[in-house]
């Protein structure tokens, strides 16, 4: 049934086009949410909060053509390890939409006034800017089905981890005179920004497994534990 | 092929069996997790944190039988819906024991001193628990294919949110005389045992897709919204 598998041929090929699409929406939001942190834009980030139904609704989408293929397909080998991927990436990506809400819906709580400290702000401003290249980045890599991605995109997760700690070195430095609630806040958009580089990883992650059938644990125990442990917050040093 | 059948159940009541026991064990890594954070027991933090190990390979095994009966079984319906299914909830059991091992790391990086202020021990007390209980009970759900079970996982949830912002409150109190360390390790570990609650409500809600075929977003949009949208927390009030 060749004219059967060219269909199923073009549904994944679809599938992985609406992956893409997911990623770029996950940047999108994480962009305009830092912007409306940084601006103290309420209007932008009541429009973060509301667009984040739209990644939900692509996401089930998804998420139904890859369970109906496993249905109707009964694939094996890649096309089986495509579906199963696909219902992974689009779990990260799904979060990382949920991620930049969290930060919208940050600055939208303290309207009108700004959330992070001024001390703050630049290395915000770099964490933004790396962890929405970061998730642009696994969507070229899930088109491209590119097996070095998941390395390139660890390189980059060090930098998030380095600004991570230094969010953290900052709130300590005994020069800092925020208050109780820019503590706070400042330590959980920074655990915001450090989970969405961690999904942007993630899927890079499972285009290996996709392509090569080896779990990426198997891969690379190193790789594995980066990417599994999280980052208990190594703010003493 | 009714043998046939016969075994391919016999697969899946293994495989729901395994997921049982994973919410058995990341319960107890939050168990051993907290017990180390407030006795600062280094010895049970390393136990919690090499422990993690097992829960990845059993997560891994889990993984690899779900898949591989995706290949050799080509299952529709229900069964499909289960090893779609298997594969979310051993996604969330893992997870949940990645932040047991946070909770554990934390313990373990400011040992000898203990991590929490004494005004939060109380909150953080009953967090735990209630957390943990939440992930027993969302093992007995997975056995029990209770549809019922995630409403009740959901009030439980309620409790957590409401722990989670007294912490807030607590910090934020002029009485509050802890230096900016224990906010930053407080607020963290807020999150963390927050996250774990969320899911322990997440497997419930599979379960429900599971049983019926509804996706939970489908069955109640409010439920939905409240298990996705996450808790910025209203540390304001």
């Amino acid at each position: 049934m060749p004219a059967l598998r060219g269909l199923f041929h073009e549904e994944l090929e679809l599938i992985s086009e609406q992956l893409v699409e997911l990623s770029k929406m996950s940047a999108r939001a994480l962009n305009r949410a830092t912007q409306a942190l940084f601006d103290a834009d309420l209007v932008l980030a009541e429009q973060v909060i509301s667009d984040d139904e739209e990644i939900d609704a692509v996401r089930r989408d998804l998420d139904n053509r890859a369970i109906d293929s496993l249905a109707r397909q009964q694939p094996v080998a890649t096309d089986l390890r495509q579906l199963v991927t696909t219902l992974r990436m689009s779990s990260d990506l799904e979060r990382s939409g949920d991620l930049a809400r969290h930060v919208a819906k940050l600055a939208r709580l303290r309207y009108p006034e700004p959330v992070l400290p001024e001390e703050l702000r630049l290395t915000f401003v770099e964490m933004a800017e790396v962890a929405e290249a970061m998730v642009l980045r696994a969507g070229e890599i899930i088109a491209s089905l590119d097996v070095n991605g998941a390395k390139e995109l660890q390189d980059r997760d060090d930098t998030i981890d380095r600004l991570h700690r230094d969010v953290f070195r900052i709130l300590l430095d005994p020069k800092f005179a925020g208050a109780t609630q820019l503590v706070i806040d400042s330590t959980l958009l920074s655990r915001y920004y450090e989970r969405f580089a961690d999904h942007a990883v993630s899927v890079a992650i499972r285009v290996v497994y996709l392509v090569t059938g080896v779990w990426h644990d198997e891969l690379d125990e190193a790789t594995y534990e980066r990417h599994t442990s999280g980052q208990v917050p190594r703010a003493e040093g």
